[in-house]
């Protein structure tokens, strides 16, 4: 018999921005391979499942990954339920596609279960809306995180043409994404926050212009974060300290 | 005493594509304004509340959408737990910006609640990753919808410089694309799918380049559709039937 595996997202951190669908396959499950960023709360509705630890935060290497994929299809062989839990949403950024070809060669069945991207938690925390009628329809969701050998700023271009950016995996490269996008004629007073930890108790917003995006990501803890870009930013700067607490745990203006 | 309007996700249409959140704040709404995608099993959640209809599939007037932030700060003095129920993620394509303003003016205290967006459902149902490392690291989401005298192709360029592009209720605009991203540069050769009622039993998954768009978006049905455009498409292409059944109900090549 050979079990079925499930690409499952996690959600942006907070356990109950899971889905119902996700909560009720890790309840059945009989492993869990997750990554270092999913909510040990999370983990917990895998009552009876083994549970294995996988993946780095970044820079994952490329044989860890031909590990993972083999991981996968072993447990598929013994397993019914196999659930590889992802932060986010699997199909963003979340390198699923090298696991699912590597399941589909091995011929066994998957399955996707979508998750809350982490784009979505930010906004959520902002308290502004990613897009807005006759002032943003076009978003981009990039990462300047480059594997070896790739170019480090090709995703710029797609920022350049957005109204509303959100960079993830960027706060370490906070200098790279600055002079890239001031090179493609990006403005220095383009709006932005960083927004660390979104979803969870100890989240954090920083929020700014392009010119500051350096200081501000230096101003980070060691949680993920994502950098959100565009005029959409300016709402959450002008509404200041008058959104509920709950939205706002900790609100810098640059 | 006023309450807390919540903007929550309903995700992308499968009612177990809701997020634990959305599900425990329905169980406590005393009213509950929902959009016309959302899944019956979803609203009935909201065991207790009052459930109003509003909104239309497309084309909402902005007399409609005053007339809805005026029932949401209404809502708020009469019940504690205020749902504001969109389809997706509530900050991608969903007039959030609108509501949080009149929210905000009014001092009503909000909050939102991020959902699976109709990219990622798509995604899933397509069995692919919508970013691949080395091959798709700028993923653009648009819609061709404008308001009345907003220009109709300003959201082509974020398209043509994205590896991958969902656009959001762009069925109906298909020749229109089509057109536009010709115009840009865009290889008419660049693989598509149009995906039409992710994750609902009635998914429909038609694909080929964008050359065929047009044709093939005149075979969907009335069902809200997406366009996955990019390279990572080829995967989905390249798999065919060999995919469970599950998650390919209806493939079709053009």
């Amino acid at each position: 018999m050979t079990g079925t595996v499930y690409l499952v997202g996690a959600g942006p951190g907070a356990p109950d921005l899971l889905t119902l669908r996700a909560a009720d396959i890790l309840g059945r499950a009989g492993i869990v391979l997750y990554d270092a960023l999913v909510h040990p709360g999370t983990l917990a509705l895998a009552a009876r499942a083994e549970k294995i630890a996988v993946g780095k935060r970044s820079g994952r290497h490329s044989t860890a990954q031909r590990f993972i994929n083999k991981q996968l299809v072993d447990a598929a062989r013994k397993h019914a339920v196999v659930v590889r839990l992802k932060g986010g949403d699997p199909l963003l950024f979340g390198r699923a596609q090298e696991e699912i070809d590597a399941l589909r060669s091995a011929g066994v069945a998957f399955e996707i279960v979508p998750g809350v991207t982490a784009a979505s938690a930010a906004g959520a925390e902002l308290g502004i809306s990613l897009t807005r009628r006759g002032v943003a329809r076009k978003v981009a969701f990039v990462t300047p995180r480059a594997g070896a050998g790739e170019p480090t700023n090709e995703w710029a271009s797609s920022v350049a043409a957005a109204d509303t950016a959100v960079i993830y995996m960027g706060a370490g490269l906070a200098e790279t994404i600055a002079r890239e996008l001031a090179r493609l004629g990006v403005r220095a007073d383009t709006p932005l926050a960083l927004v660390e930890n979104a979803s969870l108790p100890g989240s954090r917003i920083l929020t700014g212009t392009l010119e500051h995006l350096a200081r501000l990501a230096g101003s980070l803890g060691s949680g993920p974060a994502v950098v959100v870009l565009g005029e959409v930013v300016r709402a959450a700067q002008a509404a200041g300290a008058s959104l509920p607490a709950r939205l706002r745990p900790l609100l810098k203006r640059a």
